[in-house]
């Protein structure tokens, strides 16, 4: 299944405690859209997200972030993974 | 450590192969530098790289980089790794 790093800028609020509450609603809703999140790295001063999943396609993996907290990543690339 | 992620846009000529090559490079840099880096990610048609590394500094995680392929990115961002 394709791989997605999405980029969420200039999140207003950003913290630990929000962002693992979104992430889990991410994951409640995800198999609906046969998407799997994976991991996410954030920076609370910027209000920069990095989401990294994998779905069928891009839409999905929005139409997760959608339903689950609605705020959707303004970037989404599909990606390979570098080996080590 | 801090962690960063950092992003190279538009890169010309992408294959996993310059890829996996120029991250070698990296490795047998970065401990002059003090960094680790530890995954990327990429997308071969838009030229785009996620490179995730623990720094000292921004500076630190760029000087790899400049040193073992020239390839600086374009933004370089601390980041928090979300819990699973």
């Amino acid at each position: 299944m394709p791989r997605y790093m999405d980029i969420h800028k200039n999140v207003k609020g950003v913290t630990s405690e929000k962002l693992a509450d979104a992430h889990r609603r991410d994951l409640e809703v995800q198999d609906k859209y046969g998407v799997k999140y994976l991991k996410y790295w954030y920076n609370e001063d910027e209000g920069t997200v990095f989401c990294l999943c994998e779905a069928p396609n891009k839409e999905a993996a929005q139409a997760v972030h959608r339903e689950a907290h609605g705020g959707v990543a303004d970037e989404v690339i599909e990606v390979k993974e570098g080996t080590e």
